[in-house]
């Protein structure tokens, strides 16, 4: 990796950066998942490098619907191993979840070393590598899935996620959660819930959201959900945006 | 390269971006380039992936400089080759200008590399391999420069050129025309002309202006620079994204 100063104004985007171009060396990522990256770098920019108002809102909302969740699943492609794999691992325990990596451009290779990857940082229920369920409307790379995984999940948390595929899944009937940084993409505007942030600072503080809410009562819960509306944080979203670009 | 219908309706888009990672595994694009190309990205979907008409102005206006110039010289790094080679080739023999590679990530197996492909494609004055000047105020690798080429230039068209450099370039007294997606970024701010549009769409507009040009009169010419406000068409750029957003 480049030595990055410390002092760098952009230091943490570009120890992001550097974090997923590692990744395509160790096999992770792919090049395209470079490309993702400079996407979301952009839209980051464009919200200031920040958790807003309104993404803290959603991340809120979505720990208590995972929390709420009979069956949660969380998936895991290469750019998130390359970027936050022990998140994910500890996003996993906190809520008895399986993980399963779900690439868009698959090979069973970078599924395979994701996945052993994530056994390595200790997670205990790692799907990916023997799907034996198909998403229906999607094509036959993009649609596999396991059971006990996506597959039968209710709630899937679907971080960096290709439009197609969320609204698969949602046509499925499940419940998807999604970190996106457009607010205009297609997974951002179709997920039930989307936290409009950076993975690299979403993760630490859904698992923080986790771990606060589970001392709340199922009461206390479903009243975050009820109040929760993604529209409006996805408009908060886009006003975030070009309070941004008036400023330039 | 990937197969991608022409129905898609982001054919234009895709290809780029396989150009681009077509790019890395010849040797003429870094890794880094990728994620510039993902920026990139995320700006032109903003402004509709389409020349806005802000863009088509700054475009005429900096056909009219470079005509008007009486040294002009053009840069091109490898995001650059590997996504308009051949039209960078075209715009040299329009100006009669030499073309200077010019790289971020210095590294001589890839100047030589792009230096190489311009050749190939016809290019008479290729620059770069051999810098023989220092541009102050820039470290050591990104200093290098060429006499005769971006050097001793009184006009540098730097399309997708970084904001160190670009600044550096006006400091010693140049005109620069960026041709940068992103109307907040450094580059766009402070360069003389900026024209705020994807270079795959740019380089033949450019071109066709400065074809169209050649047939003015020099005071038609200079009435095109004296009414070009930059600053106005940077303002109209954020205008164009924010109205993409109030789409949303």
């Amino acid at each position: 990796m480049t030595e990055i100063p410390k002092t760098h104004p952009r230091y943490l985007s570009l120890v992001a950066r550097e974090k997923v171009a590692a990744g395509v060396a160790k096999g992770f990522t792919s090049t395209q998942g470079l490309i993702a990256q400079g996407r979301g770098e952009a839209f980051d920019y464009l919200i200031g490098e920040r958790t807003t108002p309104s993404a803290a809102e959603a991340t809120r909302a979505a720990a208590a619907m995972l929390l709420h969740s009979r069956r949660p699943a969380i998936s895991v492609n290469g750019n998130v191993a390359a970027l936050m794999a022990e998140e994910m691992v500890a996003l996993a325990k906190a809520l008895n979840a399986p993980l399963e990596v779900n690439l868009f451009h698959r090979s069973e290779e970078r599924v395979g070393r994701i996945a052993d990857l994530l056994r390595f940082l200790g997670a205990e229920h790692v799907l990916g590598e023997r799907p034996d369920a198909i998403v229906p409307g999607l094509d036959h790379a993009r649609a596999k899935a396991t059971s006990g995984g996506i597959y039968d999940a209710d709630v899937v948390l679907i971080p960096l996620e290709d439009g197609d595929r969320c609204e698969a899944l949602l046509a499925m009937g499940k419940k998807t959660i999604a970190i996106d940084l457009n607010p205009l993409s297609r997974t951002a505007v179709k997920a039930t819930i989307s936290i409009v942030d950076n993975v690299t600072r979403a993760l630490p503080n859904l698992i923080a959201a986790i771990e606060e809410l589970k001392r709340s009562s199922e009461g206390e819960i479903e009243e975050i959900l009820a109040s929760y509306d993604n529209r409006a944080a996805l408009r908060m979203s886009l006003e975030e945006i070009k309070s941004t670009l008036s400023r330039g």
